[in-house]
């Protein structure tokens, strides 16, 4: 019997990296990915992505590092200096919490690992609808990506950026999750705390939106809900 | 009177960035960032990018690393078991001396700083004409980079790569330094050595053929010339 195709996932240990993997195990033999680029609740991501490689006994688990973007700060996830401020979800622009570019940093990282190894699909857990208003999150930024993969990795290597949730809701993402048993119990997604999730960042309440509007409650434990 | 515009320059060492500063010092006031991604040369290459950065007066001067390019290896310049072979001009496909989609790293290190600092322009001295062949050094690749920025930066943040020699052939970079008083003298080409250069890599092949092209001294020391 003929092996599954091998597939990697960037998995940050939030609600959309944990249901991407989800979604990839149907058909894929995964590899996980895991950056962390000096953001507040690092540690607590780390712990995260961890359990969900467990949970789906992912052998080939990869961890990388990029100090740099924290050296250089500019997003309140990586500069402790900047407040994470109270969540409002109808502001417009891009928020405080953006961390400049970093999914091409995350992308690269992927692409070259795929390309020593023969890898051809990569997936990342990136939402554009109903979601934190970050330019690299948007099916554009995607569609340019894999337009720069066509003629910057070597000529035939095929590979590609999957982005299964690009245009789901996050209700859309709980129902599609709790659908395929998805883990949500070992995820993280608040971006201020790493004991009890705040409830009030951006992520929280984008989170805790979701959950309530599919109708299912999250496992997570938070200050405010 | 009104200060120049920045611009940030990728400064490997080499004499292709060498010349890249040399013409972006015509316009701007610059700010070299330098990578180490674990290449056998790193340390003579920081040596030639803060030797470049004193003779420029460079005050804005920032170094990464990302020693994951190592930990993957899959090319003759990261990974130690791999031999650098022995210069072959008309070889066809990519050379074993591709580090796997590292141009994308190294751009992405420069537009996050950009975008943090409100730069608009980054340089970076690739060669498509007369080089190496690369994926990521064809002016293809960074027509794709530059559309990838419009749609992945902050709306409004203008960032732009400019690639002045992407066209040029080696013969044509000597002259425009040797036009520009770039300081050759400092700089490092050399896959292999740290020394004296081995004059049989790619690298120093095309850097020599170059020189000789253009009837000016290579003021490098060289085991073979």
């Amino acid at each position: 019997m003929a092996g599954k195709e091998i597939a990697i996932v960037l998995v940050s240990g939030g609600m959309d990296s944990c249901v991407t993997a989800a979604i990839a195990n149907q058909q894929y033999e995964m590899a996980f990915l895991h950056v962390r680029y000096g953001q507040r609740t690092e540690a607590r991501e780390y712990q995260s992505f961890t359990a969900l490689a467990d949970y789906y006994q992912v052998k080939n688990r990869r961890v990388a590092d990029i100090p740099y973007l924290k050296e250089i700060g500019g997003s309140c996830l990586t500069d402790e200096s900047i407040e994470v401020p109270a969540a409002n979800l109808e502001r417009k622009g891009t928020p405080i919490s953006y961390v400049p570019f970093r999914n091409t940093h995350l992308l690269s990282l992927a692409v070259s690992w795929a390309e020593v190894t023969g890898v051809k699909k990569i997936f990342i857990g990136a939402v554009e609808e109903d979601s934190s208003g970050y330019p690299d999150c948007r099916k554009a930024y995607f569609d340019a990506f894999n337009q720069l993969l066509k003629v910057g990795t070597k000529p035939g290597s095929g590979i590609e950026v999957e982005t299964p949730l690009v245009g789901f809701r996050k209700k859309e993402i709980v129902l599609k999750g709790a659908a395929l048993n998805a883990p949500f119990h070992l995820t993280w997604s608040c971006y201020q705390r790493v004991d009890i999730a705040c409830g009030r960042c951006d992520s929280c309440a984008l989170r805790l939106r979701g959950f309530r509007e599919a109708g299912i409650d999250d496992p997570l434990p938070y200050q405010v809900k």
